[in-house]
């Protein structure tokens, strides 16, 4: 399988819960940054897209936890892009290092709204021209 | 469709991002507090079973989010449960108040461990006699 | 000691850290959770003031944690505003309930910014008319 | 000034609240990433000091918030250290990248906990030898 874009990270102990791992909901997060690290990369701003009123919203996620990160754990995020109709398909999985086993992965929907209303999506097409083409 | 159990909680204004809704990674806290709200109706406290060396952990979500709550929005999520092997799957259907209307819905599975160890899951049958009958 | 209002709230386990108790950021949250549901009760909503060009920011927290809270802790939060030029003073007691023992004490100051200008304050008056009176 | 370490961070996206900028709370975030950095520095690791029963908790806290950081903003955090009788007191001074303004200063107080227990404090002169000499 061939990624996109990867990200590396850290797991901080704020984000542990009393479990003493990473709360569910902090992955969320972790995934959100990797993919406006990728925007970034291409040199796409994300506050200055809303500026434009181009909001880009996630509309599903589908996120299996296979094994949990403690504090401190250093991770990568490794994204593929899908274009499906109006929705970018962003496939994510997080690898632990060293080791690089299998932690998480994520499948997240994202669509791209213009002023509030649902595009159909080609703004995907002009950012991710490499990798959707 | 019936459910088994509801919380109503009001969204924060910190837990919405730049983008000026609620940031989607929250979502998966306020379906984590209502699950802990429902063990409490039952006189179960996630604490303490954690000093048992009972974990409950999330396996596995699905997030559809169909519209964006605000700062100050009250809502209320409904659970329903569901016994499938070793995995407690909780269906949580975020309503919108004053309206009802259904702004996200989870599917989360949820496994117990002992000690750190997959168990076959009958506490949640403990647990939830009257609901998993 | 009179208070102006007070607000009560529940300690999240997701609030949690790996120590076992609400992370020190958390109380932030709460505090500020209890300022806008003070504004809340004046009729004054948060978002509204954004869309008018007035901001108001923390410019100063002080806060001392006597006691830590955990996860299922209920708890009050009274303010005490007070106005000390362009700065509205707010001293804010977290009691943790039952018992009413003092667990955390913040005092935050705030200033109001107008299209991203720092105003005389004169707003925090026309708000808290009768508190600051 | 001297410092004693610092540690550089980017601000998220999501750690910014409908106002646009960074939450208030979230700085308290960013200051404890610092001091566990500074302590992974020293070889000392948060979760093991938990293990054999030691806690370092927040007892204080001063910020003061001179300007805000926006989602996306590089940042460095300035650490010194002082023992003040059982406390450790961790001055942090957040600089905006590039540019190295001063945009927030913490002032926080950290005590060590044996078992529960409030201790002396002597813990922080054997991890921190060379600074608090």
């Amino acid at each position: 399988m061939e990624y996109h874009y990867e990200h590396e990270m850290k797991a901080r102990d704020y984000e542990c819960d009393a479990q003493g791992v990473v709360n569910n909901a902090n992955y969320l997060h972790y995934f959100e940054v990797s993919r406006h690290e990728f925007l970034e990369a291409k040199r796409v701003n994300f506050r200055r897209l809303r500026e434009q009123g181009i909001d880009m919203m996630v509309a599903r996620v589908d996120v299996r936890y296979k094994y949990p990160l403690q504090g401190g754990d250093r991770f990568v995020i490794r994204l593929r892009l899908q274009r499906e109709g109006a929705r970018l398909v962003v496939q994510h999985d997080l690898h632990r290092l060293p080791g690089e086993q299998l932690y998480t992965r994520c499948v997240a929907e994202i669509i791209a709204l213009k002023d509030g209303r649902l595009t159909d999506g080609k703004i995907f097409d002009a950012i991710f021209a490499a990798e959707l083409a």
